[in-house]
């Protein structure tokens, strides 16, 4: 037995994206199985490395020289790639590591996704793998290509094209048959991949290594990525800031937007439960662009390319962008529109000196958020007037919206589109109305963003449009504070102590024995039973509000301990807990939580029981500063009655911001972890807001 | 001047749609004019009536014989094509007239879509049109085609195309340019289509009467409209009807959803500034299927000719459609049933009984949303379980989404739906994942619904789950009572009364004088200044809750009368209403607005400020039955805290639908034309309603 060691070791990004050497294990001699499609498509699409096909039965495939196994080989491997049947593939490893590969794709399935069993085989595969030097793709990964150099180590039929057009845009794919689906639907509006990558079950290389790997790859400008989970948000967090960090937009389809879609996409992939709410807010906070429509993926790749994403930030009631809008067709104009509306962005109509100065030019436009050029301008006029569009400063963003000339003068049509001098400072996007393929080809070819429908054409502008988040600050770490428990719940006391200690307003509250009810807080008074075994204080009789003196809070304080004894008999009672009462303009919740897939969350929501009918929240990733706690105030609807809404009251939303800003960094204890806390209600004041009740648990 | 006559004179219909004999105003001799198209067109696809171009400058044009006017053509003509400058029309039309015409299509400009100058012009090329017995199609039409006929009286480039494929759709557009987009892209998905008809600016021929037209026509199967706003709704509603009687589906793709897109649709036609939610009530009391997305319009027509609609009406909690999926596609098929979520239908699992039926015929399927046949199933296995899905009572309609052997293997991956036995009671929906043009094009042929993109396959089954309305019964009439105003403002006192009269509950209520205070209404009271001339009372202090008796009414009554005269110096005042304090659980809002676009609406809207963040509110045709106002209430949000939420007290929701139904019957009065009517707050309580506060204003 050889030990390959003849080549210099190539790093962990080359060996995983562009192989020098490979091997096919299970390659088949059958041109019509799947397991014969590496081979021809490298023979098909040129890839230069040393391919060993593996195949034990037979001394030839496909023309070629066969090896009966990884042992013996000509030469070293960088990277293998396996078809075999999964209970093979454990024992095929130590071979993997002696050909010298640093990267083992496992095709094969049979493991996580099967449930319990094959969730142990796949991780006592991924642990010799490890132990072996190896890193492992898969298994169930339908593989991956480096289109550049025509290596094509996956079983995926979108391959079977004659030629591939290599590009710039990489595609990382939890599911393997939409990297099929993907790949095809791009390819036949003529747009270049560089790399293409199935994650499968991410047993051991996740989405987050994958886009690590692509931001050091030159061919790559823009990364994709098609999410049904997410299964290690901190390598995706990292990858993510070094995208941002080198300028290479990030681009996410996920699918859970709804509940069902959200349960079926875990279950399918065999992945923890999950939380599709605090997933998009991981996304948000490292700059993933998210997109609502499948085509929109790839279609907004040209605009994610070139322009600087969301440079303005809007004011709390303005649209997200103003957009200029020119166009050949009104109706099909209005279709996008409509769907800009709904997204929160606006057509804009120009101001009288634009229009004064495009007449200076020889063409009359009109004041209206749709300037209609149907039958007045000719392509030198739409050039020059794209051209003052495009560097106006009363729009964001400049639509055209193409009609029948589109479909039938494709070259004059998109003639002024694509030379008119365009700047990279605002972005141009185009949807053709008619069936238009030739247009779209040669607005892809110039680097000009065109969409199919409008839907997807209104997407892509208002995810690019959607301001950046910024990742959390895990910087700074907090001691816990001595004398509260460091494990399970904590009482209401202590969690008042807690939330007091990060800088949130608690009301006053003292905690006395039941059988001695002196206290110092003023009348009329609120009086709970204290025990960390009561989450739920209302529902078992321990709250009473409104108490006006001593005699009737001894008769209160009576009458709450027999409900508790009654309702809750195992509750441990730490005492009487005795509040002022407190008044409000507003009641909101504040939660946290750390979220299983995407660690520390913070919500802020819409207090009272309205709120349950219609969700009305703001969540993000914790902690957070006061910049972005002021971006959640103004998402939650109920705090605009806070906000000088039909000449009510106005709420201290600066301290509000602070509440919430402080409450986040529970997320910064040091050697705790929080799993669970509440502040319900928060009373929003005109002067402050104190937090009245609220509950803590740990892991 | 010879008057034609030697024809049988044809029905408006077949003037309109299916002229036997045309001219062609304006025809150009230039064949690249748009004006030399109609003639190009009709003899490249063959229509066999006559043709008189009509040129004045030359005597032949394109090869054939061109005259010099209307007058003296060798034969009549049942329609007319215009295509000269707009200020020619009008001289034309006694000429039209004789030569037998009975349509006119108008296709010059720089009429009602340009200003009040060109709207006037417009009302008077209609007002003669009719003195000399013709009806208009445009001005501003692009024109129409009989595809079946190969009568293009029209200048749209997409019947440029060689071939053009007749079939069974007609579409009628409110917007010329989205009529070619929308063939042309339907055109390249292979849907044939019947008729195709631009109505320009509506000034005579609106949409209902081309509706009511394609209804008797038999080529024409599914109706497509693409709608920004409503210009005649009476009319079009009768024609709904009876495309509902022949059996005949109405798809719309109505411009609006958003406030700008709504003002824009307006804006750009000329029309009536108007509000979607009321033309969106119009739509589906008369059983119009309204799609979301542009292409679903033409990709659901397949459903929606084949398949009865909405069979099942589903239950309060319940989703509007239980979907069975099967795909070969994991990832593909969790795009659409994301979508699905998100329009309220459900993946529903194959109970166990089936799963063991399906068993005992070889095929092994698992009890999950999605039915996934990756590895396993066999093109007979797949028809098989496909047979059985479209006949298992646990599931009202079934997906199929198709993986990577759509794009390589389009006959054999669509082979097992073209030939299953698919009987007409269960709707079929496929999702191509791939880019797959072939297979997308042989389940067209085969009469199966197909869709490109998840959102538009997850449109079409929403759409076409979405309960079936009921067009309003405006056949009773009810007489205005004796005693109240016939114009302006009522007051409170007087909508009382009439709200009372259709047998609203209505809050106890004394008018009296405010120097005589002797009312018989029991203490606590609430006191108001009862005028027509006060719409906003509590904003001018003419409000007052909980007196507890006379003394304190007579000091209320005082202060108020002195507030109003501060605060509405102007407001003639009846008196003081007197009414008790009424309790309730929640408080609503009734409205009634006579649209300018639909008429007759009523509305159930959420109460209080909460309802202003967020709508919450059901919208119908007025008058609404009981059936319909259960499930406004059930639309409405808010009631859910009365309908059994959390363990809160139920209200009387029998009462409230009964309070809603006679509220619309506003609707029915006799002569009377009520603007806009309020009941705000409506009081719901365990034990029934009681209208609280009311306003009425009157034409």
């Amino acid at each position: 037995m050889t030990t390959a060691t003849s080549m210099s070791s190539p790093s962990f990004a080359d060996a995983l994206l562009s192989p020098r050497a490979i091997a096919l294990v299970g390659a088949s001699g059958d041109a019509r199985k799947n397991t014969a499609r590496p081979l021809r498509f490298m023979r098909k699409h040129g890839y230069a490395g040393a391919i060993y096909p593996i195949n034990a039965a037979r001394p030839d495939i496909l023309g070629e020289r066969a090896y009966p196994s990884l042992a013996g080989l000509p030469g070293p491997v960088d990277h293998v790639f396996i078809m075999i049947p999964g209970d093979g593939v454990a024992a095929l490893l130590p071979d993997c590591a002696r050909a010298g590969a640093r990267v083992v794709t496992v095709y094969s399935d049979g493991f996580g996704e099967t449930g319990p069993d094959g969730l142990a085989r796949q991780s006592d595969l991924v642990r010799q793998a490890r132990e072996l030097g190896l890193r492992l793709l898969g298994p169930n990964s339908i593989g991956l290509a480096d289109l550049h150099a025509g290596c094509i180590l996956s079983v995926n039929a979108a391959f079977e094209a004659d030629t591939l057009l290599p590009g710039g845009i990489a595609l990382v794919s939890q599911s393997g048959s939409m990297m099929g689906s993907l790949l095809s639907r791009a390819a036949a509006r003529g747009f270049g991949f560089s790399k293409s990558v199935s994650v499968g079950n991410e047993s051991d290389i996740t989405v987050g290594e994958v886009v690590d790997a692509l931001v050091d790859d030159p061919h790559s400008k823009v990364i994709l990525l098609f999410l049904e989970t997410l299964r290690d948000a901190p390598a995706l967090a990292r990858a993510l800031g070094r995208a941002r960090a080198a300028g290479k937009p990030v681009i996410a389809y996920k699918l859970g937007r709804s509940e069902q879609g959200d349960a079926l996409a875990q279950s399918h992939t065999g992945a923890l439960a999950g939380n599709d709410a605090a997933v998009d807010a991981f996304l948000k906070a490292h700059g993933v662009m998210r997109v609502q429509h499948l085509e929109t993926l790839f279609e907004i790749s040209p605009l994610a390319a070139r322009y600087i994403r969301g440079p303005r930030v809007p004011g709390p009631d303005e649209a997200l962008a103003r957009v200029a809008v020119i166009t050949t067709t009104g109706g099909g104009a209005a279709t996008v529109v409509d769907n800009l509306g709904l997204r929160g962005l606006a057509a804009v109509a120009p101001p009288p000196e634009f229009v004064r100065m495009i007449a200076e030019h020889g063409l009359k436009i009109r004041e209206t958020p749709v300037i209609d050029l149907t039958l007045a301008a000719t392509s030198a006029q739409y050039k020059m007037l794209l051209e003052a569009l495009l560097r106006a400063d009363w729009c964001d963003a400049v639509l055209s919206v193409v009609g029948s000339s589109a479909q039938f003068h494709p070259g004059l049509a998109v003639q002024p589109l694509l030379e008119a001098d365009k700047p990279d400072a605002k972005p141009l996007a185009v949807f053709l109305a008619p069936e238009a393929p030739e247009s779209l080809a040669l607005l892809q070819r110039g680097g000009i963003a065109a969409f199919r429908t409008p839907e997807a054409c209104a997407d892509a502008l208002s995810v690019f449009f959607t301001p950046v988040g910024a990742p959390p600050d895990l910087g700074f770490e907090a001691a816990w504070p001595a004398g509260l428990p460091r494990s399970g719940m904590l009482s209401e006391y202590e969690a008042g102590a807690l939330f007091r200690g990060l800088g949130v307003p608690v009301a006053q509250a003292q905690l006395i024995a039941p059988g001695a009810l002196a206290h110092a807080v003023p009348y009329p008074v609120v009086a709970k039973v204290c025990s960390r075994d009561l989450a739920h204080k209302t529902e078992v009789g321990a709250v009473r509000v409104g108490i006006a003196d001593a005699a009737a809070l001894e008769k209160a304080v009576g009458e709450m301990l027999v409900a508790v004894r009654q309702r809750a008999p195992h509750a441990a009672v730490d005492g009487i807990l005795v509040q002022p009462m407190e008044g409000r303009l507003i009641e909101l919740i504040l939660g946290y939580r750390y979220d299983p897939l995407v660690g520390p969350t913070v919500l802020l929501g819409a207090g009272g029981i309205a709120a349950e009918l219609a969700p009305d929240y703001a969540l993000r990733l914790a902690p957070v500063n006061l910049e972005e706690a002021r971006r959640m105030i103004l998402e939650v609807r109920q705090t605009r009655l806070i906000r000088g809404f039909r000449g009510l009251p106005e709420g201290d939303c600066e301290a509000l911001a602070r509440a919430i800003a402080a409450f986040s960094r529970l997320a910064l204890m040091e050697g705790m972890r929080v799993e669970e806390a509440e502040i319900n209600p928060l009373f929003v004041r005109a002067d402050g807001v104190v937090a009245v009740d609220g509950l803590v648990r740990l892991a």
